[in-house]
């Protein structure tokens, strides 16, 4: 039995205002090569499927068709669960229907672990999806006194537990936050404070655990208890995060043999540092200067419309960083001479920038006696 | 082969302000009971389904629900379109997935009609679902010259009538407007200027054609080209109609057998008038006070909070119209002998109200000279 596991595809998403539909498209593309080639079984998705309770209908089709092809055309099953970010009633519309044709979607977390058994090439397995849910939802559902995460994961797994799995591995799905994650920018905290983490040796009795919610691959407390992480980056925090999904083989009395498949995106998510020349020239010969792209620039004077110079090398810039001049106001302090300095030193370097050549000193003079004037109009 | 049709559901729908969600489950458990006891074979819901492109969480779990029942519990199949409400591409979400349990819902309109073929426990037949969609889409998909609905609707029968349905009946589902249709207030217009309008001719070749998109049960041109017509009433123009769902059997060689089967609702929507005592007396032994109300009073007074004591006897009043006063403002005219008249003809019905007993001809003569002279202040 071997599967895919993955996770947070957010599909719908955008950074700072920009679309990644086509990126996302891009990374179902390549996912739907990697089942193809690894021959899986199954294709599990743990949660936080699009980005918000309402996608765009873009959005909806671009997931229509994928799973079409992975359970029409490729013949692979596929079990999906809802996360924080999933409007669970929305996605779980027809899924009694859909399971007939190996579409598993569990929306709403139900009172019963619903266990999902797929038959593979060579070896079969039991799934368990357990979607996000808030703790009093699950208090409500169960009429059990739960009131933590912790408490309301700890009931729903002792049904797995008691389910009799005729001698097949237990494979669970959970959206959920297992103490000691290591955190992305782009996760939306299930709680406040800490109230949300569970603790992994609740999982470690089952053959695979498939989680969701961290952005980051990972494991914890034991190497069968993982995060895929997301198949793309969602923040510049993920710059140097390898993105993959799992595959996961099960075998009888062993250990999951678990291997990382690098997804790799058409454009990547990544900071770049330096004087604005500098990145301008190097620019020039960056073959990855379509990226998605945070610029620090250095530079410690004023810039005329820095983000239009970048763009026209790196059309991709979504986000500017003024660190050097951030940095240089820190030194300064903001004391009166020090401003008036300044002031003239912002216009001498406007000045430049708009006429191409440097002030000559009867114009700095005058410019000196403009300023300080304005002042004295300041204090009136 | 015996199926039902129905279409413009609305679920979600607003009345007023008045969540219609608690009629509209009920309605489907009518439906549902008509389903059983006819022992139809297919249940044909002729768009606008929901009654926007995103319903309420709700509303997608109620009909989720309802077609699990119809397939599933009962084994009927469902071929569903999208109407112009509809959010095509959320509601064809897993389509093709679901079909394999008899539930076929076409979302947005495609180059190819796809025909659904239905075995019935006595005959078959093919549905042609053709959702609704404008003409530029239905241009673009199918690379034609049209640029009407009918011209649309042309294109698209055809093909229709291009397929070798092996001799068994023709049935086209349809969501658009046939010239000469009869609107309620609770349609929205599918064009400006009567653009929408398609000739019932076009559609009288098939063997029955279920129609969607007017409120009111209908057929145009020849008796099988029909309007199900919505099964609730959603706006006061249709308090008159009677609603129903459409029963259709068809045998070989015969028009079709067709019977309208009344939907009653838990609380009717309906139109009262007269007097505000006249309706609160008549209100105490009225069996249906808690229907859905307009309320035209005839009173030509004014009145003190007059939707609250009528809510006190009618539960649901949604909306008040004061038919009598408006009557009377328009004879009086605007005179300024007539205001002051009236001025204090308003604060007598206030006092009497508010007080339990008419004014005193002492109290009367006080009122009457402020109101001269605040009309004197008005002067200066």
């Amino acid at each position: 039995m071997r599967f895919i596991h993955t996770s947070d595809w957010h599909l719908g998403r955008t950074l700072y205002n920009q679309s990644l539909l086509d990126e996302q498209a891009g990374m179902l593309q390549s996912l739907l090569e990697l089942i193809r080639i690894h021959e899986v079984d199954a294709l599990l998705i743990v949660g936080d499927i699009f980005d918000r309770s309402v996608p765009p209908a873009a959005a909806v089709t671009l997931l229509d068709d994928f799973l079409d092809q992975v359970t029409t055309t490729l013949g692979v099953a596929v079990v999906a669960i809802g996360g924080n970010h999933d409007g669970q009633e929305r996605i779980a519309f027809g899924a009694r229907q859909m399971a007939g044709a190996g579409l598993y979607i569990q929306g709403p977390v139900s009172a019963e672990v619903k266990p999902v058994r797929i038959d593979g090439k060579d070896g079969s397995a039991f799934f368990y999806p357990i979607p996000y849910a808030e703790p009093a939802l699950v208090r409500h559902l169960l009429d059990e006194d739960v009131h933590t995460h912790e408490e309301a994961m700890a009931a729903l797994l002792g049904q797995v537990q008691a389910h009799d799995s005729q001698g097949l591995p237990k494979v669970v799905l959970s959206h959920c936050f297992l103490d000691g994650g290591s955190e992305s920018d782009s996760e939306r905290p299930l709680s406040i404070g800490g109230a949300d983490r569970i603790s992994p040796s609740l999982f470690a009795p089952f053959d695979y655990v498939a989680l969701g919610h961290l952005h980051g691959p990972q494991y914890k407390g034991a190497e069968h208890v993982r995060y895929s992480g997301s198949p793309l980056k969602y923040s510049f925090s993920e710059q140097h995060q390898k993105k993959s999904v799992t595959l996961v083989e099960l075998k009888p009395n062993q250990p999951p043999v678990i291997e990382l498949l690098p997804i790799t995106p058409k454009r990547d998510v990544r900071v770049i540092e330096g004087l604005l020349a500098e990145l301008l020239e190097r620019g020039k010969t960056d073959a990855a200067r379509e990226d998605y792209l945070m610029v620090r620039l250095l530079d410690t004077q004023a810039i005329l419309e820095p983000m239009a110079k970048l763009r026209a090398v790196y059309p991709n810039v979504l986000h500017l960083e003024r660190t050097g001049l951030m940095q240089a106001r820190q030194v300064d302090g903001p004391g009166r001479e020090r401003i008036q300095k300044s002031e003239l030193a912002m216009f001498e370097d406007f000045f430049s920038q708009v006429q191409g050549e440097q002030m000559t000193e009867p114009q700095r003079q005058l410019m000196t006696e403009l300023i300080s004037s304005l002042h004295k109009g300041d204090a009136q």
